[in-house]
């Protein structure tokens, strides 16, 4: 039945454009800025603002407190039977806008430019997650118009704290699991391939983000003195670490590739038909040179090899000049990227081996953990990705790009971990949209295509695609 | 005829310990703390008190105005005829003192206390070089009482600069050229080979430092969004330098070991039965595994071989916690310690190089040089060294230890370079004497052995050994 209706479902979306947008602007204008605790009401009035128009669509909604920002969480029975559960999470919350001197207008006072591929909302939020949210809120409005509600059951779950780390989902989504539980998850904040070619992201790479702190004898010494006899830290320090890859940009780490899947003849012709320019992307950072492991494709190493970067390094004499002085000390931060397959745990056990076995007798360190989370895939083979790349497919006349994300979304791993749901990674912006940067703006091509293809997708999942 | 004289200065200098002691406890009170502009008047004091004890021995004696402290020159005829030219360099400033609270008794008032080894005068500048000083001028005052002067020409060279890096003594040496011009140079500012035993220090080793700031890239990046394709400069600038040495510990900086002579058997055999103890020498570092060039002495790595140490390291995210950042920028500060035949500049031109060969094409570098002097060694077969080893053995009944100096003393490189002298290191400090920490005492045995050495010494010279 919801087949038959989705063409009357898209035509209800196309007229109400210019509804779609008005109500995104209003909601812009709230400055739900998690970061900054002058900002607390706002954010609750952007979770109220959201709680109204859940509750006009016949959602039932509550707030569940925080000790920052609350969640909301609203559920819709969907047309009842063996429709399937979906939840579809998003935020509320957006970055500071600083600094505002470089905003070419205020960023809670949306305006529509026209840019380059036509009209866009700048605002801070504007794809960030409120107009990613609106893509399917707006498909949830056509829906109740033309079928009185969503071909599926619905539970949304959007949170306040996105942009601070989520220091308080995870609480919230074990004493919700009851509430939550549902079929597959569907969150709206990626990106397309390109203005023209739709995406689903469907593996993010996890973390495993170490600090080093090494000691060599207990206090810096005189390099005149000591010079030829004594141990330095640092050179210690420096010949530990810039053991990390051999001369083909493999990591040394013991069982760092243990479980790492390699990607079969599919998956890297699929790499290699995208035309990725690794030249232009590396150019446009004054770089030249790719750097990773030899003979893989730029797009493997981006999304499904795993990395170790030096992220930070101190120690010894750092001021103006010279000071001959042998350093007890050094100091470095160290993460890992990290792919489906990859133990964490064992990739931080790896790095203390790696290191313990470089050092001599007398040196000691200590490793401190600030990092440990898997990579994720999303099963390729699932009805639910089926049903989003027809979705996809029939708004944008070409396939989605199956994406690989080189960062991790750690609502993802808490969805698989807490939940136990696989995510529909299925969104809409662009790579120059400048999140978190000023003047941070949202397409309206894509808005709207956005709200097209989710209205596409409720209706592929309730035919049971 | 000085040698006949000899037996009375000894009697004489022997009778005169304790107007010895207390002249140099008069000179400690005076806080000629160089470094810090409100003692610049007690440095001008300290400079005028050496200016009264040498007129008062027949020295024309100037004080040179800098812009900072005054340099005292002093010169007496000696016997005249062809008496070798001798120049008795020093210096008398002393280093801050802080920590106060530190001190057992107050630094600029001096107190002779009871040690472990006898007693001793405990101030600052008791050994650094007040107390140095005293040694040559009681030997001048006893010289003076008994032969009515020094049984050689002598030009007094004691500079106010010495714990600041001496930034003006060059242009002196220059400016007074013709002054200065002498046989040989004598300076007492280094250390005795244990309580029992004289050295003369007979190599000392330079330094080439340089700060490396290296560069990949226009700008940090996200190891989310980048990690497996731009390079990082931080694993890079740890790659280049763990480099630094290879598995024996030798430097592979191209040229490092040009021109740098290797040790006759003889002296390897002196070296070995010097009975050095490097597990003691480290162990009080908390340490316990030799650095340098395996297969070779300790007292060789650290007179004899030069050194390459990283003197501090730094870039990217230092703060607490964690930040994702691929660095574009990492800096380092590296000092080699040269010894004679190594060329500086072709050393920092071999660091140049080093760098250059191992960062790729998109990566840059630039290098700041804070040093580069050459090592030097003291003619072993010069008659001035024999003079002065014949004194030591006259006085402490044992020979002298040829000692290396691990470290740099510049007026040596500047006496020579300007002046074209050769130094004799002759001093009488002990290695636990708390040069520039508090406490720092000189023992009186050392002082009072330190004259004797020095009237010895003056006897020899007149000789014409």
């Amino acid at each position: 039945m919801s087949d038959t209706q989705l063409p009357a479902v898209l035509a209800a979306l196309d007229s109400a454009r210019g509804e779609t947008e008005a109500s995104l602007m209003e909601w812009l204008r709230i400055p739900s800025i998690s970061a900054q605790p002058v900002h607390a009401p706002d954010c609750r009035d952007a979770a109220a603002w959201l709680q109204r128009q859940l509750e006009a669509l016949g959602f039932t909604v509550s707030l569940k407190d925080t000790p920052t920002h609350p969640v909301v969480i609203a559920t819709h029975p969907g047309p009842g039977g063996d429709a399937p559960h979906v939840l579809i999470y998003g935020h509320y919350d957006v970055q500071p806008p600083e600094p505002l001197a470089l905003w070419d207008s205020p960023p809670f006072e949306p305006v529509v430019t026209e840019g380059p591929r036509g009209r866009r909302i700048v605002a801070r939020g504007a794809v960030d997650d409120k107009g990613q949210v609106l893509t399917w809120l707006a498909a949830l409005r056509a829906w109740d118009k033309v079928a009185g509600g969503p071909p599926v059951r619905l539970t949304v779950l959007v949170e306040g704290e996105e942009e601070v780390g989520s220091p308080n989902l995870d609480a919230v989504l074990l004493a919700e699991k009851a509430t939550l539980a549902a079929d597959v998850a569907l969150i709206s904040d990626t990106n397309m391939w390109n203005p023209a070619t739709p995406a689903l992201t469907v593996s993010l790479r996890g973390m495993a983000y170490v600090q080093i702190d090494l000691r060599l004898g207990t206090r810096d010494l005189h390099s005149g003195l000591y010079g030829g006899s004594a141990g330095n830290a640092l050179n210690l320090l420096t010949k530990v670490l810039g053991d990390l890859k051999d001369e083909h940009g493999r990591v040394n780490i013991p069982g760092f590739y243990d479980g790492v899947i390699e990607p079969g003849d599919n998956q890297r012709a699929e790499w290699a038909a995208l035309g990725f320019d690794e030249a232009e992307f590396l150019g446009a950072q004054g770089l030249s040179v790719p750097g990773g492991e030899a003979g893989r494709h730029a797009l493997e190493r981006l999304w499904a090899r795993p990395t170790a970067d030096i992220n930070g390094i101190w120690g010894g004499y750092t001021g103006d000049g010279s000071k001959t002085v042998i350093a007890c000390e050094g100091h470095a931060k160290l993460s890992c990227r990290l792919v489906p397959g990859q133990e964490p745990e064992k990739i931080v056990e790896g790095i203390r081996q790696f290191v313990q076995a470089r050092i001599p007798a007398d040196a000691t360190f200590e490793m401190q953990v600030f990092a440990s989370t898997p990579g994720l895939s999303i099963p390729t083979e699932s009805r639910y990705l089926a049903a989003a790349r027809t979705a996809l497919q029939d708004e944008f006349g070409k396939p989605a790009v199956l994406a690989g994300g080189g960062g991790s979304i750690p609502v993802v791993e808490s969805l698989k971990r807490i939940l136990g749901l696989d995510s529909l990674l299925m969104g809409f912006g662009l790579d120059d949209d400048q999140v978190h940067s000023p003047n941070e703006k949202f397409e309206l091509a894509c808005l709207h295509a956005g709200a097209r293809s989710h209205a596409r997708l409720m209706a592929r999942l309730a035919a049971g695609d």
